[in-house]
């Protein structure tokens, strides 16, 4: 019987399993499933048949009774569960949605509760078809017109936590819904077909027994091309997903939990198409189980990113938040602080005294040193030198007061060493492109309410090393390399 | 008026025209092409209305008088003129594609005959769902699915020589054709209908009147999705064709006239998607007129470059064949010569003199040249260096007649210096990865029937110095920068 050849060939060409693997097998009773759990049989997988008795129908018990009885027939042990549709239909879900989600949640129970991590269904190349031209009417991009994949993580929609992966796969992927039909009859089963396919009023039926039909008048063989766009289509969302992966260290960073920041410059560098799959990643890592995101808002998202204008917000989906830094652009969830390891942080807004000798700490692992040197070996080293900033030597004679580290506050000011006048310390760090979150937690040296230097950017003028100087503190702004 | 502001809008967002520059517009004398010609006027640029008569219909005559008068009150040029079909339409081919081929060409020749190098036409975003729609139904990768792009070059396929660039420009491509009727009343034109819109044997006016209604009992949004789709896959075309070009000096070379060679391992560690698109992109090269090149073509020639086996063939598309050499696959059309442009090649099978000393001329500018040397400056020099296979030094005395050049014939044998025995020049030539029709080329230095030098690989024992040598032979294979 060549559908066990068949379906062998797909499942080696797709390297969908190992020979002899335990799976669960997610049995309806209709012809695609009885077929699927017939031929892993005859190939020689070790299944547990899964059954979710939706109880939508009248007749969905006896079609429970009956695929626990093909079960026994194969030897194999059934786990068979009823669905309280009640429990969990909310209003704005269609029942197919959520029934679809329920089936899958049991099937990946069933699979834990037997230590398996393999789960396969019966979707055949019409249900292929189907899901691809249901995508087309919806608008979908490369990634929805390549239709279901042959073998799939399940993990992300379902909303099973990272630890277990399990895998969805679909070895009837190739095969048609004809050549499922004519194998049960082949092996003499009688399937349970679903009253529900003939219901027109569901989309994927509707598709099935009308549109389907239509199109065949325009292209006889409109089904095998599309299952061919498919194929073509996988391969695009491919090559994209492989350049996403490559140019995502250089354009994407993680800004913290729940919070990715985005390079302005190199981003709109790259080919829209690019553009476009990055930002679906971006969301998609922050938001797992959403599954359609509209093509107009990522267009919206593209053109916020085009158009620099310092701190302005726009909603993305999901309630996820875009902010514009110039430089940057951030993707958050609502209210999440955004984190800068690269750049010295206060770890909060409290003022905190700095010792002398002594060190403070800062975020992500910076720390400030405050040491007591005699004038000599400061004049002697690089300390004064301008293009290490991270270092500045005050004289000691002007600090009256005890030293302190706090954010900047409105009215801020300093008269930076060699520059005339005095400045705004706000100002001072939009000159420098700090992004504005972070600005927010930037460290001040003060000495009372004089700002003595602005950590690893400018030193006050005011305390400046002069021929009266005898001792120099020195202040050493170090990041976490400099611990290691 | 707000078509004026919107066509104005699309016109400098895509970029399709520059302020008051001429043009050739074709004019039906339906609403689209009559909207296109109010809003180029109105908007200020150089019109001549260019109408092909096809005679089609009997009333198509009296179209070609409406677009004369219509032109005269607009106070532009209109060139008119008639098709004669009987002369053009070959069998196998539709006669809508010839009667659209014999348009585009008619446009061309009134826009050659004026100086012009630009076309407008009036195709309308509706023109455009029902493009991807078709192409949808056809089976087709992302440049399908793009539909019409709004400037393109007309070059290629209607067959005009590189020299002079005619691009085709669509202003109307974000107007619905509610919109282009909408402004004919407006304006106070009557269009007249082109009554072949209502003909449902076309496929497009099935789609226009049958398919599309139905799609929009799905998703009454439909046509947007599927402009939307349109712009999605414009972006991917637009990154693949990116790709294409980047990876294309280290994967393809042109082989001749005619001919191009893939390198087989670098291609094949591509991404399956960009593979489709090379080999694309190389069968437009050879083939600009070829429109619709099947999928499965594509995936043949891909499955063939996988299984490496020397000098098998497979036909490809458009009389195109494939040749594998192993390291390379060769795309050509029929019998093209392969050229090898970095190797050393006979310019013909024929056997050449060879004088000493002198110089004889191989192909793509490589020489051969033959001195006389006394032993001493051999020794001292660098010739004896096996690491530099461009030069040897021979034995005067060995040499007991006149040296000439060949290509290798079966049975040639070699006894290569510094290896034991003798072995076949052929397999010399393929373990030194020689591909099959540059060996074929391959230039031997004979000196009677015994092969003295595989040029540029192996000399002969034979002939090699030795005590008693007093004077040797040098002979250098120069190749094209040596001479610059």
């Amino acid at each position: 019987m060549d559908t066990y050849q068949q379906v062998a060939d797909f499942i080696h060409q797709e390297r969908l399993l190992q020979p002899g693997q335990r799976l669960v097998a997610g049995v309806s009773g209709g012809p695609d499933s009885l077929c699927l759990l017939d031929c892993l049989n005859r190939l020689g997988y070790q299944i547990i048949v899964a059954h979710l008795d939706h109880q939508l129908r009248p007749e969905s018990a006896e079609e429970a009774t009956f695929v626990q009885r093909v079960a026994q027939t194969y030897g194999v042990l059934a786990v068979i569960d009823r669905w309280d549709k009640g429990a969990t239909v909310g209003p704005g879900s269609s029942i197919e949605e959520v029934a679809r989600l329920a089936r899958y949640r049991f099937l990946v129970q069933v699979a834990k509760e037997n230590g398996v991590e393999l789960i396969a269904t019966g979707h055949t190349a019409d249900d292929q078809v189907e899901t691809i031209l249901m995508h087309f009417l919806r608008g979908a991009g490369p990634s929805g017109l390549r239709g279901m994949l042959p073998s799939t993580s399940l993990n992300s929609w379902v909303g099973i936590p990272d630890s277990t992966e399990i895998t969805l796969v679909r070895p009837l992927l190739d095969t048609t819904r004809e050549q499922t039909q004519a194998h049960c009859i082949a092996i003499d089963l009688e399937p349970r077909l679903d009253p529900s396919n003939l219901d027109q009023t569901y989309t994927r039926n509707r598709l099935r027994h009308h549109l389907i039909p239509i199109l065949e008048s325009y292209n006889p063989g409109v089904r095998q091309v599309i299952r061919r766009t498919g194929r073509v289509m996988a391969g695009e969302a491919e090559l994209v997903a492989t350049l996403v992966a490559d140019r995502w260290p250089e354009l994407v960073r993680r800004g913290g939990e729940g919070v990715f920041v985005i390079r302005v410059k190199p981003f709109l560098e790259q080919p829209t198409a690019l553009q476009r799959a990055l930002l679906r990643e971006v969301i998609s890592r922050l938001r797992r189980t959403l599954r359609d995101v509209g093509f107009e808002a990522v267009e919206r998202a593209i053109h916020f990113i085009t158009i620099p204008q310092r701190g302005r917000r726009q909603a993305l989906v999901g309630e996820l938040e875009l902010i514009h830094f110039s430089d940057e652009v951030v993707v958050r969830e609502p209210d999440a602080p955004i984190e800068y390891p690269n750049l010295p942080q206060l770890i909060s807004d409290r003022r905190r005294r700095l010792s002398i000798p002594g060190r403070i700490r800062l975020a992500y692992d910076w720390y400030l040193e405050a040491t007591i040197e005699p004038l000599n070996s400061v004049r002697r080293g690089e300390l004064m030198n301008e293009s290490s900033p991270r270092v500045v030597a005050v004289d000691e004679i002007s600090i009256d007061t005890p030293l302190a580290i706090r954010p900047g506050k409105p009215g801020d000011r300093i008269r930076p060493l060699g520059m005339g006048g005095s400045i705004k310390v706000s100002d001072l760090l939009i000159n420098q492109h700090i992004p504005q979150p972070a600005r927010a937690r930037w460290p001040l040296v003060v000495c009372g309410e004089h700002i003595l230097w602005v950590v690893g950017l400018r030193m006050s003028n005011d305390f400046r090393l002069n021929n009266k100087t005898k001792r120099a503190i020195v202040l050493h702004l170090r990041d976490p390399k400099d611990e290691e």
